[in-house]
Protein backbone atom coordinates (compact mmCIF):
# COMPACT_ATOMS: atom_id res chain seq x y z
CA UNK A 1 0.00 0.00 0.00
CA UNK A 2 1.25 3.37 -0.60
CA UNK A 3 0.30 6.55 1.12
CA UNK A 4 0.74 9.76 -0.63
CA UNK A 5 0.27 12.70 2.55
CA UNK A 6 -0.68 16.31 1.49
CA UNK A 7 0.18 19.46 3.86
CA UNK A 8 -2.81 21.21 2.90
CA UNK A 9 -6.01 20.05 0.51
CA UNK A 10 -5.19 19.65 -3.26
CA UNK A 11 -7.66 18.95 -6.22
CA UNK A 12 -7.30 15.33 -5.84
CA UNK A 13 -8.87 12.55 -7.98
CA UNK A 14 -9.10 8.39 -6.41
CA UNK A 15 -10.74 6.10 -4.54
CA UNK A 16 -9.94 6.62 -1.08
CA UNK A 17 -9.08 9.90 0.94
CA UNK A 18 -8.39 10.46 4.45
CA UNK A 19 -9.02 13.73 5.50
CA UNK A 20 -8.02 15.30 8.96
CA UNK A 21 -8.43 18.34 10.44
CA UNK A 22 -7.65 18.04 14.18
CA UNK A 23 -8.89 21.00 15.27
CA UNK A 24 -11.76 20.85 14.93
CA UNK A 25 -14.15 19.84 11.82
CA UNK A 26 -13.21 15.95 11.76
CA UNK A 27 -13.28 15.42 15.53
CA UNK A 28 -16.62 17.58 15.65
CA UNK A 29 -17.80 14.94 12.23
CA UNK A 30 -16.52 12.09 14.37
CA UNK A 31 -18.19 12.77 17.44
CA UNK A 32 -21.85 14.03 15.95
CA UNK A 33 -22.05 10.69 14.35
CA UNK A 34 -20.48 8.41 17.29
CA UNK A 35 -23.33 10.61 19.03
CA UNK A 36 -26.01 9.56 16.89
CA UNK A 37 -26.40 12.09 14.58
CA UNK A 38 -28.11 11.10 11.02
CA UNK A 39 -25.23 12.81 8.89
CA UNK A 40 -23.38 15.28 8.64
CA UNK A 41 -23.71 17.95 5.48
CA UNK A 42 -20.31 19.90 5.08
CA UNK A 43 -21.53 23.28 3.41
CA UNK A 44 -19.13 25.75 1.88
CA UNK A 45 -20.45 29.17 3.07
CA UNK A 46 -22.30 30.55 6.09
CA UNK A 47 -25.65 31.47 4.22
CA UNK A 48 -25.43 27.87 2.26
CA UNK A 49 -25.86 26.53 5.92
CA UNK A 50 -28.98 28.68 6.49
CA UNK A 51 -30.94 27.45 3.83
CA UNK A 52 -30.84 24.40 5.70
CA UNK A 53 -33.11 25.76 8.31
CA UNK A 54 -36.28 24.99 6.90
CA UNK A 55 -35.69 21.50 6.77
CA UNK A 56 -35.07 20.96 10.19
CA UNK A 57 -31.46 20.44 10.37
CA UNK A 58 -29.20 21.67 13.01
CA UNK A 59 -27.13 24.54 11.69
CA UNK A 60 -23.41 24.62 12.83
CA UNK A 61 -20.01 25.73 12.36
CA UNK A 62 -17.75 28.87 13.13
CA UNK A 63 -15.40 31.53 11.16
CA UNK A 64 -13.07 32.86 12.91
CA UNK A 65 -13.11 29.59 15.63
CA UNK A 66 -16.40 31.32 16.60
CA UNK A 67 -20.25 30.13 16.48
CA UNK A 68 -22.61 32.53 14.35
CA UNK A 69 -24.72 34.01 16.20
CA UNK A 70 -27.49 32.73 14.50
CA UNK A 71 -26.56 29.55 14.43
CA UNK A 72 -27.13 26.01 16.15
CA UNK A 73 -23.72 24.72 17.19
CA UNK A 74 -20.37 26.22 16.88
CA UNK A 75 -17.63 24.13 15.89
CA UNK A 76 -17.04 22.70 19.36
CA UNK A 77 -17.08 18.86 19.34
CA UNK A 78 -18.29 18.96 22.76
CA UNK A 79 -21.46 20.47 22.28
CA UNK A 80 -22.55 18.10 20.30
CA UNK A 81 -24.01 15.42 22.63
CA UNK A 82 -25.93 12.83 22.15
CA UNK A 83 -29.38 14.35 24.04
CA UNK A 84 -28.93 17.58 21.04
CA UNK A 85 -27.72 15.67 18.12
CA UNK A 86 -29.72 12.15 18.26
CA UNK A 87 -31.40 11.43 15.10
CA UNK A 88 -30.74 15.26 13.76
CA UNK A 89 -29.35 15.82 10.19
CA UNK A 90 -26.31 18.52 11.09
CA UNK A 91 -25.15 20.77 8.22
CA UNK A 92 -21.48 22.26 9.12
CA UNK A 93 -19.11 25.11 7.72
CA UNK A 94 -16.24 25.17 8.79
CA UNK A 95 -12.90 27.55 8.14
CA UNK A 96 -10.58 24.75 6.91
CA UNK A 97 -12.29 21.17 6.97
CA UNK A 98 -15.46 21.47 5.46
CA UNK A 99 -13.61 23.63 2.42
CA UNK A 100 -11.22 21.43 2.21
CA UNK A 101 -13.53 19.01 0.97
CA UNK A 102 -14.60 21.58 -2.22
CA UNK A 103 -11.15 20.09 -3.33
CA UNK A 104 -11.27 16.68 -2.80
CA UNK A 105 -12.75 14.39 -6.08
CA UNK A 106 -12.36 11.39 -4.68
CA UNK A 107 -15.18 8.54 -4.20
CA UNK A 108 -14.81 8.45 -0.92
CA UNK A 109 -13.51 10.95 1.68
CA UNK A 110 -13.05 9.43 5.08
CA UNK A 111 -13.22 11.85 8.38
CA UNK A 112 -10.23 11.13 10.40
CA UNK A 113 -9.31 12.27 13.84
CA UNK A 114 -7.61 11.55 17.03
CA UNK A 115 -10.82 10.19 18.52
CA UNK A 116 -11.45 7.78 16.01
CA UNK A 117 -7.61 7.42 14.44
CA UNK A 118 -7.95 3.71 15.44
CA UNK A 119 -10.96 2.71 13.25
CA UNK A 120 -9.92 4.72 10.28
CA UNK A 121 -6.28 2.65 10.16
CA UNK A 122 -8.21 -0.80 10.39
CA UNK A 123 -10.48 0.30 7.82
CA UNK A 124 -7.55 1.20 5.68
CA UNK A 125 -5.70 -1.23 6.25
CA UNK A 126 -8.13 -4.06 5.20
CA UNK A 127 -8.97 -2.04 2.79
CA UNK A 128 -7.47 -3.19 -1.18
CA UNK A 129 -6.45 0.24 -2.19
CA UNK A 130 -2.74 0.65 -3.79
CA UNK A 131 -2.93 4.25 -2.89
CA UNK A 132 -4.31 6.21 -0.17
CA UNK A 133 -4.15 9.72 -0.17
CA UNK A 134 -4.12 11.59 3.35
CA UNK A 135 -5.03 15.20 3.29
CA UNK A 136 -4.07 18.01 5.81
CA UNK A 137 -6.88 20.88 5.81
CA UNK A 138 -4.50 22.91 7.56
CA UNK A 139 -5.17 26.20 9.23
CA UNK A 140 -6.23 29.28 7.09
CA UNK A 141 -3.99 28.13 4.05
CA UNK A 142 -1.02 27.05 6.67
CA UNK A 143 0.84 24.00 7.47
CA UNK A 144 -0.80 22.46 10.60
CA UNK A 145 1.29 20.26 13.07
CA UNK A 146 -1.75 18.45 14.35
CA UNK A 147 -3.21 17.09 11.35
CA UNK A 148 0.69 16.35 10.29
CA UNK A 149 0.70 14.34 13.56
CA UNK A 150 -2.55 12.08 12.88
CA UNK A 151 -1.22 11.94 9.29
CA UNK A 152 2.30 10.27 10.81
CA UNK A 153 -0.65 7.18 12.43
CA UNK A 154 -1.87 6.31 8.60
CA UNK A 155 1.98 6.63 7.26
CA UNK A 156 2.74 2.94 8.73
CA UNK A 157 0.70 1.81 6.23
CA UNK A 158 3.11 2.64 3.50
CA UNK A 159 5.02 -0.05 2.53
CA UNK A 160 8.16 1.95 1.76
CA UNK A 161 7.64 5.54 3.23
CA UNK A 162 9.96 8.38 1.85
CA UNK A 163 9.74 11.69 2.08
CA UNK A 164 6.74 13.66 3.45
CA UNK A 165 5.72 10.37 4.86
CA UNK A 166 8.56 9.08 6.11
CA UNK A 167 8.82 12.41 7.94
CA UNK A 168 5.36 11.92 9.36
CA UNK A 169 5.92 8.44 10.35
CA UNK A 170 9.10 9.68 12.04
CA UNK A 171 7.09 12.57 13.70
CA UNK A 172 4.40 10.54 15.12
CA UNK A 173 6.99 7.99 16.87
CA UNK A 174 8.61 10.99 18.78
CA UNK A 175 4.95 12.09 20.37
CA UNK A 176 4.09 10.11 23.69
CA UNK A 177 1.29 12.59 24.45
CA UNK A 178 -0.71 14.36 21.76
CA UNK A 179 -2.18 17.22 24.01
CA UNK A 180 1.50 18.59 25.25
CA UNK A 181 2.99 18.39 21.48
CA UNK A 182 -0.43 19.77 19.74
CA UNK A 183 -0.61 22.23 22.59
CA UNK A 184 2.76 23.80 19.96
CA UNK A 185 0.79 24.79 17.14
CA UNK A 186 -0.58 27.58 16.65
CA UNK A 187 -3.83 26.83 15.92
CA UNK A 188 -4.25 25.29 19.52
CA UNK A 189 -2.67 28.71 21.08
CA UNK A 190 -5.45 30.08 19.33
CA UNK A 191 -7.85 27.95 20.13
CA UNK A 192 -6.66 28.79 24.19
CA UNK A 193 -7.24 32.87 23.38
CA UNK A 194 -10.98 31.76 22.43
CA UNK A 195 -11.14 29.94 25.38
CA UNK A 196 -11.62 26.59 23.34
CA UNK A 197 -9.15 24.44 25.87
CA UNK A 198 -11.33 22.02 26.92
CA UNK A 199 -11.87 21.30 22.63
CA UNK A 200 -8.12 20.93 22.29
CA UNK A 201 -7.81 17.99 25.50
CA UNK A 202 -10.46 16.45 23.69
CA UNK A 203 -9.64 16.07 20.25
CA UNK A 204 -6.24 14.77 21.84
CA UNK A 205 -7.94 11.70 22.67
CA UNK A 206 -6.62 8.73 20.70
CA UNK A 207 -8.92 6.06 19.59
CA UNK A 208 -11.78 6.74 21.91
CA UNK A 209 -14.90 6.53 18.81
CA UNK A 210 -14.77 3.07 16.93
CA UNK A 211 -16.50 5.40 14.09
CA UNK A 212 -15.39 5.75 10.51
CA UNK A 213 -17.38 8.89 8.69
CA UNK A 214 -17.56 8.53 5.13
CA UNK A 215 -18.53 11.30 2.44
CA UNK A 216 -19.33 10.19 -0.91
CA UNK A 217 -19.99 12.96 -3.03
CA UNK A 218 -23.56 11.49 -4.79
CA UNK A 219 -25.23 11.39 -1.35
CA UNK A 220 -23.51 15.07 0.00
CA UNK A 221 -23.25 13.91 3.62
CA UNK A 222 -21.15 12.56 5.76
CA UNK A 223 -22.22 9.29 7.20
CA UNK A 224 -20.85 6.22 9.68
CA UNK A 225 -19.70 3.21 7.77
CA UNK A 226 -22.25 0.43 8.77
CA UNK B 1 14.65 36.33 16.81
CA UNK B 2 12.16 35.00 14.10
CA UNK B 3 12.39 32.19 11.86
CA UNK B 4 9.77 31.24 8.81
CA UNK B 5 10.55 27.61 6.83
CA UNK B 6 8.96 27.72 3.86
CA UNK B 7 8.98 23.96 2.30
CA UNK B 8 8.94 25.72 -1.79
CA UNK B 9 9.93 29.08 -2.73
CA UNK B 10 7.32 31.12 -2.41
CA UNK B 11 7.07 35.26 -3.52
CA UNK B 12 8.99 36.74 -0.45
CA UNK B 13 10.27 40.32 -0.03
CA UNK B 14 12.24 40.57 2.93
CA UNK B 15 16.20 41.17 4.16
CA UNK B 16 17.76 37.99 4.88
CA UNK B 17 16.53 34.41 3.04
CA UNK B 18 18.38 31.34 3.39
CA UNK B 19 18.42 29.53 0.62
CA UNK B 20 18.43 25.28 0.77
CA UNK B 21 19.21 22.97 -1.77
CA UNK B 22 21.28 20.42 -0.31
CA UNK B 23 20.89 17.92 -3.30
CA UNK B 24 22.52 19.63 -4.43
CA UNK B 25 23.03 23.65 -6.19
CA UNK B 26 23.38 25.46 -2.59
CA UNK B 27 26.29 22.20 -2.04
CA UNK B 28 27.79 23.42 -5.62
CA UNK B 29 27.79 26.65 -4.51
CA UNK B 30 29.53 26.78 -1.49
CA UNK B 31 32.37 23.93 -2.48
CA UNK B 32 33.08 26.40 -5.59
CA UNK B 33 33.40 29.65 -3.52
CA UNK B 34 35.67 28.02 -1.07
CA UNK B 35 37.61 26.34 -3.57
CA UNK B 36 38.81 29.97 -5.06
CA UNK B 37 35.58 30.51 -8.04
CA UNK B 38 35.50 34.35 -8.30
CA UNK B 39 31.13 34.30 -8.64
CA UNK B 40 28.75 32.12 -9.06
CA UNK B 41 25.84 33.71 -11.44
CA UNK B 42 22.62 31.57 -11.12
CA UNK B 43 20.46 31.51 -14.57
CA UNK B 44 17.98 29.92 -15.72
CA UNK B 45 17.78 28.70 -18.53
CA UNK B 46 20.17 26.71 -20.67
CA UNK B 47 20.38 29.51 -23.71
CA UNK B 48 20.80 32.39 -21.15
CA UNK B 49 24.21 29.98 -19.34
CA UNK B 50 25.37 29.70 -22.86
CA UNK B 51 25.32 33.20 -23.47
CA UNK B 52 28.47 33.41 -20.90
CA UNK B 53 30.39 31.88 -23.08
CA UNK B 54 31.91 34.35 -24.68
CA UNK B 55 32.92 35.95 -21.44
CA UNK B 56 35.19 33.55 -20.28
CA UNK B 57 33.07 31.88 -17.72
CA UNK B 58 32.82 28.33 -16.79
CA UNK B 59 29.34 27.32 -18.18
CA UNK B 60 27.64 24.68 -15.21
CA UNK B 61 24.38 22.98 -14.31
CA UNK B 62 21.49 20.17 -14.72
CA UNK B 63 18.49 18.96 -16.42
CA UNK B 64 17.29 15.94 -14.94
CA UNK B 65 20.42 15.85 -12.56
CA UNK B 66 22.48 15.51 -15.29
CA UNK B 67 24.91 17.86 -16.88
CA UNK B 68 23.80 19.34 -21.11
CA UNK B 69 26.46 17.34 -23.41
CA UNK B 70 27.78 21.07 -24.13
CA UNK B 71 28.70 22.36 -20.50
CA UNK B 72 31.62 22.83 -18.80
CA UNK B 73 30.64 21.36 -15.64
CA UNK B 74 27.40 19.44 -14.24
CA UNK B 75 26.07 20.35 -10.76
CA UNK B 76 28.32 17.65 -8.81
CA UNK B 77 30.01 19.63 -6.35
CA UNK B 78 32.83 16.96 -6.47
CA UNK B 79 33.84 18.61 -10.13
CA UNK B 80 34.37 21.88 -8.87
CA UNK B 81 37.69 21.41 -7.20
CA UNK B 82 40.60 24.35 -6.87
CA UNK B 83 42.49 23.62 -10.12
CA UNK B 84 38.85 23.89 -11.97
CA UNK B 85 37.09 26.72 -10.81
CA UNK B 86 39.78 28.57 -9.20
CA UNK B 87 39.41 32.61 -10.45
CA UNK B 88 36.98 31.12 -12.23
CA UNK B 89 33.32 33.27 -13.01
CA UNK B 90 30.96 30.38 -12.41
CA UNK B 91 27.62 30.23 -14.62
CA UNK B 92 25.01 27.50 -12.92
CA UNK B 93 21.76 26.49 -14.00
CA UNK B 94 19.85 24.18 -11.98
CA UNK B 95 16.02 22.35 -12.08
CA UNK B 96 15.43 23.90 -8.24
CA UNK B 97 17.69 25.75 -6.78
CA UNK B 98 18.85 28.47 -9.28
CA UNK B 99 15.42 28.74 -10.54
CA UNK B 100 13.90 29.07 -6.76
CA UNK B 101 15.77 32.39 -6.73
CA UNK B 102 13.18 34.10 -9.35
CA UNK B 103 10.76 33.97 -6.78
CA UNK B 104 12.69 35.15 -3.73
CA UNK B 105 12.77 39.33 -3.60
CA UNK B 106 14.73 39.72 -0.49
CA UNK B 107 17.91 41.80 -0.09
CA UNK B 108 20.51 38.83 0.48
CA UNK B 109 20.01 35.49 -0.49
CA UNK B 110 22.57 33.07 1.77
CA UNK B 111 23.20 29.35 -0.11
CA UNK B 112 23.69 26.95 2.69
CA UNK B 113 24.07 23.46 2.87
CA UNK B 114 25.20 20.79 5.39
CA UNK B 115 28.92 21.91 4.65
CA UNK B 116 28.38 25.71 5.70
CA UNK B 117 25.46 25.54 7.54
CA UNK B 118 27.73 26.34 10.85
CA UNK B 119 28.92 29.01 9.11
CA UNK B 120 25.77 30.14 8.06
CA UNK B 121 24.22 29.79 11.11
CA UNK B 122 26.85 32.23 12.93
CA UNK B 123 26.14 34.69 10.63
CA UNK B 124 22.52 34.42 11.36
CA UNK B 125 23.17 34.32 15.20
CA UNK B 126 24.96 37.37 15.17
CA UNK B 127 22.75 39.66 12.68
CA UNK B 128 20.52 41.74 14.13
CA UNK B 129 17.46 40.66 11.98
CA UNK B 130 13.93 40.06 13.17
CA UNK B 131 12.90 37.75 11.04
CA UNK B 132 14.86 35.37 8.70
CA UNK B 133 13.15 33.77 5.77
CA UNK B 134 14.50 29.62 5.30
CA UNK B 135 13.54 28.43 1.86
CA UNK B 136 13.77 24.91 1.11
CA UNK B 137 14.66 24.68 -2.82
CA UNK B 138 12.00 21.77 -3.00
CA UNK B 139 12.75 18.74 -5.96
CA UNK B 140 10.27 19.28 -9.05
CA UNK B 141 8.11 21.14 -6.96
CA UNK B 142 7.88 19.07 -4.24
CA UNK B 143 8.79 18.68 -0.40
CA UNK B 144 12.62 18.30 0.31
CA UNK B 145 13.48 15.52 2.84
CA UNK B 146 16.92 16.91 2.96
CA UNK B 147 16.08 20.59 2.59
CA UNK B 148 13.63 20.47 5.55
CA UNK B 149 16.32 18.37 7.91
CA UNK B 150 18.41 21.30 6.95
CA UNK B 151 16.11 24.12 8.00
CA UNK B 152 15.66 22.24 11.29
CA UNK B 153 19.50 23.58 11.99
CA UNK B 154 18.30 27.05 11.70
CA UNK B 155 15.01 26.71 12.97
CA UNK B 156 17.31 26.91 16.65
CA UNK B 157 17.52 30.48 16.20
CA UNK B 158 13.72 30.86 16.70
CA UNK B 159 12.77 31.99 20.02
CA UNK B 160 9.54 30.59 20.15
CA UNK B 161 9.20 28.34 17.44
CA UNK B 162 5.43 26.76 16.29
CA UNK B 163 3.98 24.82 13.97
CA UNK B 164 6.71 24.16 11.05
CA UNK B 165 9.36 26.01 12.94
CA UNK B 166 9.04 23.07 15.85
CA UNK B 167 8.30 19.99 13.38
CA UNK B 168 12.25 21.14 11.85
CA UNK B 169 13.35 21.36 15.14
CA UNK B 170 12.12 18.58 16.21
CA UNK B 171 13.22 16.36 13.13
CA UNK B 172 16.58 17.94 12.99
CA UNK B 173 17.44 16.52 16.77
CA UNK B 174 16.05 13.12 15.77
CA UNK B 175 18.88 12.55 13.15
CA UNK B 176 22.22 11.40 14.31
CA UNK B 177 23.93 10.76 10.46
CA UNK B 178 22.92 12.85 8.06
CA UNK B 179 23.75 10.35 5.32
CA UNK B 180 21.88 7.79 6.58
CA UNK B 181 19.17 10.05 6.89
CA UNK B 182 18.47 12.04 3.39
CA UNK B 183 19.32 8.86 1.73
CA UNK B 184 15.31 8.06 2.75
CA UNK B 185 14.73 11.07 0.14
CA UNK B 186 13.07 10.07 -3.34
CA UNK B 187 15.45 12.86 -4.28
CA UNK B 188 18.67 11.26 -3.00
CA UNK B 189 17.32 7.94 -4.11
CA UNK B 190 17.06 8.90 -7.94
CA UNK B 191 20.84 10.29 -7.67
CA UNK B 192 21.71 6.88 -7.07
CA UNK B 193 19.95 5.87 -9.82
CA UNK B 194 21.90 8.48 -12.13
CA UNK B 195 25.25 7.12 -10.41
CA UNK B 196 25.68 10.34 -7.90
CA UNK B 197 25.79 8.22 -4.47
CA UNK B 198 29.34 10.33 -3.75
CA UNK B 199 27.57 13.58 -4.11
CA UNK B 200 24.74 12.15 -1.58
CA UNK B 201 27.62 11.54 0.66
CA UNK B 202 29.84 14.43 0.30
CA UNK B 203 26.73 16.66 0.71
CA UNK B 204 25.91 15.33 4.12
CA UNK B 205 29.23 15.99 5.68
CA UNK B 206 28.05 18.89 8.74
CA UNK B 207 29.97 22.05 9.06
CA UNK B 208 33.42 21.40 6.69
CA UNK B 209 32.95 24.47 4.69
CA UNK B 210 33.68 27.98 6.48
CA UNK B 211 31.96 29.94 4.07
CA UNK B 212 28.94 32.05 3.66
CA UNK B 213 27.69 32.56 -0.08
CA UNK B 214 25.81 36.13 -0.65
CA UNK B 215 23.16 36.68 -3.24
CA UNK B 216 22.61 40.08 -4.11
CA UNK B 217 19.98 40.94 -6.88
CA UNK B 218 22.03 44.05 -7.99
CA UNK B 219 25.38 42.17 -8.21
CA UNK B 220 23.34 38.99 -9.96
CA UNK B 221 25.94 36.65 -8.18
CA UNK B 222 26.89 34.60 -5.43
CA UNK B 223 29.80 35.82 -3.62
CA UNK B 224 31.95 34.76 -0.20
CA UNK B 225 31.28 37.35 2.65
CA UNK B 226 34.27 38.45 3.43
Amino acid sequence: MHVEIFLLPENLSGNICVLIDVLRATSTIATALSNGAESVIPVFSLDEARKYRSEGCLICGERGGVKPEDFDLGNSPLEYTRNIVEGKKIVLTTTNGTKALKKLNCKKVIAASFLNARAVYKYLENSAEDTIYIVCAGTNGEFSLEDFLLSGYFAKLDKNPVDLTWLALKYFKTVNDVYEEIKKSSHAQKLFTLGFEEDVHYCSNFGILDVIPIYEPESGNFKLLK
